[in-house]
């Protein structure tokens, strides 16, 4: 399944790379895409994973997740 | 001797942070300091630097020296 986050403060590739390093290494996540201009993170996992990992991952990489798209 | 140089393109830390390893490694250099709010590099040096290899060096971090501040 893939699930689609909005992250803050993002503002360029390194921006990226330091999200999708942390996410990555999630259990279960099977991709990962940080896009700065947009502001989005997508996440593919083997099960649903829990919101909560994915924005300490997130704060972790020093960025804020914002929300979930519907 | 400090000179301060214009850089376009830097966004984040993890900018200054590239273009400073980059800059740091010039032989001579003992000082740098990128802010990627003002766009400035400064770097210090024992002896005068060749502004190419400054350019040179920016440019592989991946940004572009605009000139230098006079």
């Amino acid at each position: 399944m893939t699930v689609t986050y909005t992250v803050s403060g993002m503002s360029c590739g390194h921006c990226e790379s330091a999200v999708t390093k942390e996410v990555s290494a999630l259990p279960g996540v099977t991709d990962t895409r940080a896009d700065a201009q947009t502001g989005l993170l997508t996440v593919a996992s083997e099960q649903p994973l829990d919101d909560e990992a994915v924005r300490t991952a997130v704060d972790e990489a020093g960025y804020e997740l914002v929300g979930r798209t519907v």
